[in-house]
């Protein structure tokens, strides 16, 4: 299958490093809205301007797109999926019903196969959710995220007067995995499922006191959580905290028999020391699945849930049910 | 959904109470081969003969088949998938690509679809092995059972002289689930990755070095592990050893990044009570997918492989995208 990449961001490089260790798959291009001259790839992989894509079409069976979730996908997904098969990585939960519905008109127009949504949160993760509910339909879910870097967190901190630079990290209670992995079903806050620890760049002769306190206070990001801030110079940051790991644990726990005296766990849990990579990991399966429902003919607006699993492997049925099963 | 359970032994029962939390199911009737009014369910369901199964048809949208894989199940579910839609549990991994071929024969012949070798491993472990190896092309597998019981074992333990009862319980072994959860992809055989316990009731008078001497030269069952065997009273067998606990561990490592300088763990994890309510609940989420395929039209052989997981739910696609993705 011929993939594109559309974005040239963390996960784009993710995407473009993953082609080489799928063989089925080749890299026809990387789309970019800046300057496609003064981008340097990874692979040496072509890049071309975002505007020229249509040129390209017939390089493409599926269009990945590395856009960001809070502006660029809403309108780049309907739009593209109206010209290619895509797939994106929308991970704006409260807000997917509207994108799935925009993304499905558009798609069922020109007959496109367009898969939002992928990566591990939404993605692996629900896929876990779907199926631990659907056996055990007397249950408890949970999901831990970390210990990784949240991107967004880390932007709001950066947006404080006097911050230079800030990388924040989310990380699950102990206590909390323990108690929830023991079969416990506790009722949890926020706060008793996850800290919030945040390294800071302060500008020369800011005001640190000030600076921690608005972390800590932060509606929404912080102020529901107990948050340790520290202060690190810019070389440390460089040096310790440059790379993107994540992870985390989906759990239900849940009961059977004539009186729901047996008790059962399901944990499903990634650690990841490239969040983006692994990311792209799951795209690329997912492009797969996209081309070969597109062989078929099907169309419309899809997510992980509807894709059979057996379409995401290079596998045939026969090797899958011989190696796998 | 209206399910039948054709073979009434831990599976069937289990079948039974799992029913009652799934309230899109309907538990219409019990087959089996023994003579029906001495069967006492668990819930007060109807019990038939086995041989009555067709005229009961039009109260059976799926008939799952609850007997064993070395015997029953490579004649049971071809001959009644000529008949019903139909799930059964073949675990016997190696003899699958037999099994589906002549249950996919014999399900297309009439335009039934019958799901084979559903439950936890083959089931859901062998779609976390799926998952994973499609989104990590670059990695290596690992299976753990236990701590739990295995029946193949513990079988094979009564069947020596002077044994009047046995319980074997496979172990994973602790050092080997931390050195592959910390990514050293280390080799192991299967001696460093399980040991076996086996506790037997012996006879009185037997030979208890000669029993134990069995039991761990036994050649495939145990040569190849450390193997504890204690010797308990009946009493105790009864009191400590009735439940039937199983679960394990399915890990994939790998690598990511442009020279596989980052790592990632998959792991997937159950750790169940019982193993034939947890088999159970899995199945009758199983059903309602054969049950959504057969009212599509579909026919022939399936394995978890083949089915959406949306299919699972009793959720709507629209639930599901808006409560679990």
């Amino acid at each position: 299958m011929k993939l594109a990449i559309y974005g040239y961001g963390n996960i784009g490089r993710g995407v473009e490093c993953a082609v080489a260790q799928n063989p089925d798959a080749t890299l026809t291009g990387i789309f970019t809205r800046r300057a496609p001259e003064r981008i340097r790839t990874l692979t040496g992989a072509p890049v071309y301007a975002a505007s020229d894509v249509d040129a390209h079409a017939a390089d493409i069976d599926v269009l990945i797109l590395c856009g960001g979730s809070a502006t660029d996908l809403p309108e780049m997904t309907p739009a593209l999926a109206r010209r290619f098969h895509v797939v994106d990585s929308f991970d704006a939960h409260a807000r997917i019903p509207e994108h799935f519905a925009n993304v499905d008109a558009a798609a069922k127009e020109t007959g496109h196969v367009a898969l939002i949504s992928g990566g591990w949160d939404p993605g692996l993760f629900s896929l876990s959710r779907l199926y631990a509910s659907a056996v055990l339909p007397d249950g408890k879910d949970y999901t831990f995220w970390g210990c990784g870097v949240s991107q967004g967190h880390s932007d709001a901190v950066r947006r404080i007067d006097g911050v230079l630079d800030a990388r924040q990290y989310t990380v699950p209670v102990p206590e909390a995995l323990d108690a929830v992995r023991g079969g416990k079903a506790p009722e949890l806050t926020a706060r008793q499922m996850h800290r919030r620890a945040v390294y800071i760049v302060a500008a020369e002769g800011a005001d640190r006191a000030a600076i921690e306190r608005a972390v800590v206070t932060m509606p929404n990001y912080f102020d529901g959580y107990d948050t340790a801030v520290t202060f690190i110079t810019q070389e440390e940051m460089d040096r310790e905290h440059a790379a993107l790991p994540h992870g985390g644990f989906v759990f239900r726990t849940g009961r059977t028999g004539l009186h729901g005296e047996h008790r059962h766990t399901v944990e499903y849990r990634l650690s990841l020391d490239s969040n983006p990579e692994f990311t792209a990991g799951v795209l690329i399966a997912l492009s797969r699945a996209v081309h070969k429902l597109a062989l078929r003919g099907e169309a419309g607006c899809k997510t992980v849930f509807d894709l059979a699993p057996a379409d995401l492997s290079r596998l045939s049925g026969e090797e899958l049910r011989a190696r796998i099963l």
